[in-house]
């Protein structure tokens, strides 16, 4: 298990060095990410490479027990590399080149600015592929598609080419986005202009455009990490940001270890669960967490609010009660100056840690305590919830429903259903082995390969949950114009009487018992064709049309969902029992394997309890368990099955 | 009566048009609006022009009875001209030209553009302008000043030449404008700039730039108008949006019919009125409502909030009962894609009528059934209010009170005092013939020769009420040197003592017998010379100055406000009854002719009531009603006077 | 005293003159200012300059007995300048020259621009340095670094200049801004581009940029200081506005007189006080009111809400109570069109007084009752308030508590804490003799020979009352990395144990007594070394650390905030009397000298109180007080000591 922070010795004295090695072991901190943005003092002048101070470093952090996550840091190339290869430079999509004066500039398709990251690359991984401290390498930072990407005549003669390629003939690109609307077929790909932030621009061209950046950017990343491959066995990453628009199967595809940086205020704890569900299934190795917060959150303004005592503390634990192996602050040491000075550290900018790195100290701690445990169990989950690339970047270009942000919906509305129960997070390309329920709310296009095999796990006696506003467009964001869905309405059982995708508070529905069903933000009316109804409109314009149907399909059956349930009425839906009974703001954890037990998490900073079905050892208290348990805000217990 | 719907046939295979065909007939639809974006598929390239596929169309809706709708395309010239031609691309007030994403792109000054137009329009005219299925023409579509104007080296010596007819020297403009309070004062004609969003920009500048930009559009406009006039007797319009500032009387002077689109949400349902009353008198012939929401708007996210049961049956109707003989939907097939992929329609994409088209279907049988007393019984008003183009265009750049947005103010404080009874919405420039009231807040700048027409309309007997912020400016947006106002004081009889353009909720007033006046949002304080106070302010600065005012002119008289007063307050100064009495949320309607009787519509979907003088014919329920009759919400009743 | 308005005579008919100096003598007005803005009427063509029409304003204006305040135009050069020398026009950080379409526009590096201001002014002052109606000069108009300055090659090159004047290398400037951070190690200072505000800038960049625009300004300023003091005797000074972040004691190195312009709702009449305290002791002379408003603010919206009666009479008041001899209103007749419409006048556009300016004619007469009183004394404080240009700078490039506007925190809860005591508002570098306490909050970079000097101020018997988020900068905005002070912990005698710059109200706090002490915004704990604790951390995690520390240094003390007291708490660390006890809403004011006395003036329009101590002749009212005196809303009491 690593535990520890960025840290940026070229930023520092070298004589600090020794200060924060002690600093690190007093507060159990055994691993350090470095040089992610030091390629001006790895490279001073072009071609002249200075590893001297890195590799003293290294070594420093080596002696005292200390691992090393380098970086390649081609986020920041130096200003000389810019001053003499000015086309290295993002245009933006007003037409003018950036100015250097922050980070994550570089143009993805200028050839010298490839040229240049392999250079480095190549020196870093000779130098350092096979260095004891080194346990991993970070690709580039926090990849994405920056301020609408770059618009340098390379790029958009890069998109163009994306465009043949995927749609082959103008005249077929015209048909599939219907440019004939307003008249503005385009004659040849040479038309084509990626589209601007300060346009009405057609969604699907937004789309596209967004979909093609992101490939190049993950091609960017490729090219180092086959250079690391080739000098190093250490696994290579790259940090990710909580947002899958830019996707996670995609990026991570060649690399070897899934790394996610969170920064979460405190009333959004819940979110880095949902992505720790979705990133531990992507790989076979646990997954990394490579930066999130240590106090606070700052630029130039420290952010994100108050957070309470035991806050820190828990927030270290998840990543490895979750499926994990790597929880590393951001950052270490405040900074002196610059766009980041308000931001939290372990240590202040002085050399003095700040209150809240105690708590850092005491998950530290904890978690070695829990280790054998940890090592000898993994998370299962019989759940499973899609959670789709294309479902970001369609909703973000065409959300259609007013108040209805994706990910919101997916992470409040579906995924903290379920804080009972082991639920995995997955793209729809995921494999569905071992799953029994499949949940894909907001799925707007599944690939036909992917829907085929989803059709096979149920009938093979999957339960899939399907809705809403799933299957309702096509790869070019494209309705079908025979029916609402392409496959859903065969596949259900249904017909679609009527749509609405106004939220109100006017439309009530029932289960057929009676019992009032909580519904929201988006409104299909179905006629059962072939299934029956479950939740039936109670009332008003849709009265007595079905707002959810079933149908068995094989040994299995599918669930459509017309509208948005309440999460308790979700739940119904599903066949299982939870993990244990346990208050709402409680998470609980299933840990299985050679040995076995649960994790239970208090993430809301309230008193809560879990009820323990047979006899557990609780490892950080070292005491036995059973029954009724009361939990303390913010408090963590593993609880190992005797 | 024309109901219907905008169509697109050239986004469709053709096999779906028979579908579409049937739709029409089962929801009464008989009138289609099409060809409005296609130009690419009229002229896919350049001077080839293929109208064959929609003459098809129209031959085919011709054999099933349904009317159509012909659009000039203008407003989305094909791709290949703006390639060819890139003049022809509007130049943003940033200095760039904009690119080609959506629509309303083309400059209006440009010669290849419009001889573009012509070209385009005058085939269209030459092949259909006699087709048995064509009732009108739509030019253009809802033309603007989209995004401050152009700002092309070409339409900027237009507007230099627009500037030197109206004021002959620059030294004239420069004192005109007032340009020495900062050193602006012009050196040439060619130092005028027009003024840039980005800037703080003189008033008087950006109203005769707005202004300018308007007349260059309507001159676009009605050169297509002269040769549709050329080649086919159906009547031509263009479709306004809800916003005068862009002057109706101006753009439909050369035109045949007066074309209305309107967005409103549910809560906004009193707008459309408000805009029937001021299109009806424009010309003598019935307007045409060309495009309302069906169930919702929407670009790229379904907007516009939820709409009770009935909102469309009633919005429907508005028209009919106000004066109209047509009404519209944008659109017939919700979009499968692109900007405006989440708008509501009568079919979705699939080709499935959404829940509320069984409301348009209900709507066009009933008003099927009223349509004889609607066709022998028009609207009369004994009451005019002004709406100005000019107040629209002055107060937009130079609003003086912070909380008075111009449209809203005479809409819900001077409009909507008059829900009981008929009223016509004028500009300043209409003739008075017929009405005995005349309402005029807030128009900053009348004409001298308006002003002597109102002042022989009050001395034959009308009833003048004026005010507040009236006779303000002069033509260029300028003050007078002498007196608060150019004419008012003489011809109301007062001294202006004291103005205030501060809202507060301080200030009261009362009436001479001391009940106490609603007051707001302005304030002016009298001392009647030639008058007599009707309204006083009581208490604070202005404690015992007028309000209000009232001067005996000729048979007529002049009553002048000083502040906003309530809409029960303002009532009071009319000496007129209302058609009958009634609950505050039902809009009464007074049809007389041939036939005689009232229209009553429920707008704000509460219960509600009239009392009848006299016994009626109910045209929808088949029913005899007299006295107390019960509404119920969104309801419409057609009561012929037996 | 003068009392006034800003006169624009070139902007109406000569006739005109003698009705607005009847104007002036009835409301008590004795002085004009004028010119401002005028250069074109001037110097209508290059070289030529025509100043009769000036000349005859005066000449009347000193015939009447009205003085004149002169501008110098050189905010609003004419148009042909800009014309004919383009690069005049300032570079807008987007790139592009800006339109002259309002002012404030020139480039302040432009040699043109220096050459033909020098022209102009050494005309002005030729022509009118003694002219008998002079009583002082003002240099341009609200002198600022507008729109983050200009971005010409010619200002970026006097930039890097001055960067490497103050940095020597740029190795050395690299170092102080740490640009390793992201690698943008500058190569050369021709690499240093100006921030631009689209930008994630570099925060010391940015205060950097800031400072040295300010002194480019400053030089532009006193340009003409030194033509005009070659030219005539008045005293030059230059309008500035409320704000020190363009620095007051820089700007008025050189000039003779401070002037201000100020424009705050009737909720914010704090805030003149506050910089009444602030410009008083800067220079021996009394400080001049340049711009206040009448009645209301307005561009081309009439702004900043009601005022109640009242607020114009004490907002007039005050300039004299606290320490200056003028205040003129802006404007003497509102603008008859343009971009500020809507201001407020004394005088409308039509020439009509309007209501609130009886307040003025109120105040004018009582001031002139109580002239003596004020001649024969003057305001004379023991405590000192440390307000900085470089605070104003460093916070507003980098504010580090999210909550925390650095001008509002020191006058509401530091200013505002003395309403009944005389405070003088001051710059580090200011003198400290004469005062027994000094507060300085939010002094983020103190240089070391201002710390010597209040070090020493200290150890002769002041009680310096220090932080929170004092001495934390060097002067490139870099944090120390041996400590979270520079200086203050060794003088403090403290060991800063935590910091949190996280707003929260779950902190509490107590008095060695126990009794609560309020605490807010900012957090640091300390463990005092050499000191004892005044007031406590109470419970959660700053539990028992001290918040605010005195330790006794030679004579004095040092007392050291943690935090940000409630102002009834800092009250008690200041041992000195109240001047009187009186109510909140009133500010006491005292003044000594010849004549002794008190002024006493009620800001917040409610009924208040004073508590006498013996017996005062109440000038304006013309009687005896004593003891309990009762005072209106917003009335104002001049109170001779008998």
């Amino acid at each position: 298990m690593y535990i520890g922070a960025a840290y940026y010795p070229e930023l520092w004295d070298e004589s600090e060095i020794d200060h924060d090695i002690e600093v690190c072991k007093e507060f159990g901190l055994n691993t350090l990410r470095i040089a992610e943005f030091a390629w001006s003092r790895m490279e001073p002048k072009e071609g002249k490479f200075d590893f001297g101070w890195l590799e003293r470093v290294m070594d420093k952090l080596h002696a005292a027990g200390i691992h090393v996550l380098l970086c390649t840091p081609t986020c920041t190339p130096p200003r000389w590399l810019f001053t003499k290869y000015p086309e290295t430079k993002t245009v933006m999509d007003t037409g003018e080149r950036v100015e250097i004066s922050s980070r994550c500039h570089p143009c993805k398709s200028s050839p010298i600015m490839r040229e240049k990251n392999r250079i480095i690359v190549t020196e870093m991984a000779k130098r350092f592929g096979h260095h004891p401290a080194l346990i991993g390498w970070q690709i580039d930072n926090e990849l994405y598609v920056y301020d609408n990407g770059c618009h340098c005549p390379l790029c958009r003669k890069n998109f163009r080419k994306w465009l043949k390629d995927r749609y082959g003939t103008i005249e077929n690109l015209n048909k599939e986005f219907i440019m004939d609307r307003w008249s503005l077929t385009y004659d040849s790909f040479e038309d084509v202009i990626p589209p601007k932030r300060s346009e009405w621009a057609h969604p699907s061209l937004e789309a596209a455009w967004f979909e093609f950046y992101s490939n190049l950017t993950v091609d960017y990343a490729e090219e180092q990490a086959e250079i690391l491959h080739k000098y190093s066995d250490a696994p290579a990453g790259t940090d990710l940001m909580v947002l899958n628009r830019f996707s996670f199967y995609n990026a991570t595809k060649k690399l070897d270890v899934v790394q996610l940086n969170h920064y979460d205020t405190a009333r959004r704890l819940t979110r880095p669960p949902f992505f720790y569900n979705f990133i531990r299934p992507i790989k076979d190795r646990p997954f990394w967490v490579t930066e999130t917060q240590v106090g606070w959150n700052g630029s130039k303004t420290a952010q994100s609010r108050y957070r309470p005592e035991g806050n820190c503390y828990v927030n270290t634990w998840l990543p490895f009660a979750m499926g994990g192996e790597m929880n590393l602050y951001w950052l270490f040491r405040a900074q002196r100056s610059g766009q980041e000075i308000a931001h939290g550290a372990i240590l202040s900018a002085a050399g003095r840690p700040y209150r809240v790195s105690e708590e850092v100290k005491q998950a530290a701690q904890d978690i070695k305590k829990a280790l054998p445990f940890l090592e000898n169990s993994a998370v299962k989950s019989k759940i499973a919830l899609h959670y789709s690339s294309t479902g970001e970047n369609d909703f973000a270009v065409a959300p259609i429903v007013e108040t209805m942000p994706y990910f919101d919906t997916i992470l409040q509305k579906f995924h903290d259903a379920f804080w009972h129960y082991n639920v995995d997070v997955i793209e729809p390309c995921h494999s569905l082995e071992g799953y029994e329920v499949l949940i894909s709310p907001l799925v707007p296009y599944i690939p036909k390969e992917d829907a085929a095999r989803i059709k096979q796990w149920v009938e093979n006696g999957g339960t899939w949950i399907v809705g809403p506003m799933t299957d309702i467009y096509d790869a070019s964001l494209k309705k079908n114009d025979k029916a609402p869905f392409y496959f859903l309405e065969e596949l259900a059982g249904v017909y679609t009487v009527y749509q609405k995708p106004i939220v109100n508070d006017v439309f009530k529905a029932k289960w057929q018992d009676g019992t009032p069903a909580e519904i929201s933000t988006y409104f299909d009316a179905f006629r059962p064709t072939d299934s029956r109804a479950l939740v039936t409109y109670d009332g008003e314009e849709f009265d007595g049309y079905a707002a959810v149907t079933e149908r068995k399909v094989g040994k299995g059956k599918v669930i459509l969902l017309g509208t948005v349930l309440g999460i308790d009425d979700l739940r119904k839906l599903v066949d299982l029992k939870p993990i244990a009974n346990a208050s709402e703001n409680v998470r609980v954890i299933e840990r299985s394997g050679k040995e076995n037990g649960i994790i239970v998490a208090e993430l809301k900073h309230e008193p809560g309890f879990v009820d323990l079905c047979g006899e557990y050892t609780d490892l950080i208290h070292e005491r036995t368990l059973s029954g009724h348990v009361e939990i303390a805000p913010h408090e963590v217990l593993v609880l190992k099955k005797i």
